[in-house]
This record gives C-alpha cells, structure tokens and sequence, in this order.
C-alpha cells in the first residue's frame, strides 16, 4: 500500500513489533483498531463511504466527540481516510484504505464469532453467576 | 460447547446479538475479548496453561488487579477457565477454553496483521504528523 521506502527500517520495525511489550507502539495501534468505537466504525466502514453524522448513528451510542477522536486516530494509522469535498457547506466523508478494509475485514470475523456465540456466552453467564451464588 | 438446552431462546439471542445496538450485551462480550488486556491474555495463553504469575509477566505492564478484573470476565462469559488446585499454597492455573481457543485464534490474526503492518503504520504517521505540521 505504502509506497515510502520503508525498506530501511523494515527489519527493525518488525523486530520490534510485539504487542506484548508494553512500550511497543504495536499496541497502541492495536488499541487503536479494537478499541470499542475504532472495532464498530471500521466495520461499519466496509459498506462503504460513509459521512460523519451516518457512521455515528450507525456506531450507536459513540458521542460526536469520540468518534472524532477515533477517526483520527485511525486516519493517522494509516486505516482510515477522510475526505472533505469543497462544498458549501463542506462534505466530510471517511472510508476505508486497502489496509482497513483488511483490519475491518478481521474484525468483522471476531463480530460474527460473538455474535454467534451469545446464547452459550449467557449460558455461561448464568452458570457463572449462580456459582458465585449472585 | 454448551451442553444447555439454549435452543428456545437461541433465535432470539440470535436476532438481539449486534454489537452496533448500543444496548446489546453482545458489545459487553465484544470489549471484554478485545479489551487491552482480554486480547493480549487471551493470545497469551493459546500457547497453554499458565499460572497467573506467569500470565502477568506475559502480559507486560498489567496490575494485579486489572489482570483478575480481566480473567473474571472472560472466565464469566466462558472463554477461559480458571482451575485452583488444592495445594498448600493454592496453584491457580488458566486456560482457554474451546470457544476462548476460537476466539484467540482471530485475535492472533489481527496482531499478527497490526503487527507486520508497523512499518506502514509509522509512515503513515509521520505522513499525517507532517501534514497537520506536527
């Protein structure tokens, strides 16, 4: 996707890329992608283009405040684009870049194994919580 | 899994579970899997049982505290078990179980997608940094 000359610090980058040390900055961007509203605005970007006010009523419940912040993130991640048509008054519109689509792609897959597993997670629930005798 | 009789209600947990309605219990499910820490424990113990000393220092910078907040949750929703031998001292070992190992495995792949992605990432950012003049 990049076209930068990323060769020179590719092979740090990538041996430095662990989320499971707590100063790589894999992690943040991780965040950055599964985080509550950065995992439901992506996926809801793979239907496509979508302007500011649509995708926060399609993210239910983000305020206008955190979706913004998330779609910046994003954006600087590289996952995200935003688009402002020079209209009046001026459009704003995001959609996913290559790279998204194949986060969202991945996240979405992670959403349909939940989805699909709430039956036997409130079962779960259930056992759980008469066990510990609530 | 589950050996419960879910199925009368399982078409409606089936049509309620979308994690876009922000009362849904399955967005609860969602963050607990993608959590900070719900991701990097549960990636941490597809490689097996682990003590919770042993998970903690996997799982670089967690507290004690955030760390059990985290395996109750997902013990609770039944993605992980929690087994305390009776030994002197206690030996309390997690591990995943067959719907948490599912569910590890996506997570995998969206680390290991984040985490070959860092160096396009880090352009991107220095591209967003240097547009916005940062």
């Amino acid at each position: 996707m990049s076209e930068m000359p990323v060769q020179p610090t590719d092979e740090h980058a990538r041996l430095v890329a662990d989320v499971f040390a707590r100063a790589c900055t894999s992690r943040v961007t991780l965040e950055h992608v599964t985080g509550r509203w950065g995992t439901l605005a992506m996926v809801a970007l793979l239907d496509g283009t979508l302007r500011f006010n649509a995708l926060r009523r399609r993210v239910s419940g983000v305020s206008e405040k955190m979706l913004a912040q998330t779609l910046q993130a994003l954006e600087r991640d590289g996952f995200v684009v935003r688009e402002a048509q020079p209209t009046i008054p001026p459009k704003v519109e995001y959609s996913l870049t290559a790279s998204g689509e194949q986060a969202a792609e991945l996240l979405l897959r992670l959403i349909d194994f939940v989805e699909e597993r709430m039956p036997e997670v409130r079962a779960a629930n259930a056992r759980y919580d008469e066990a510990k005798g609530r």
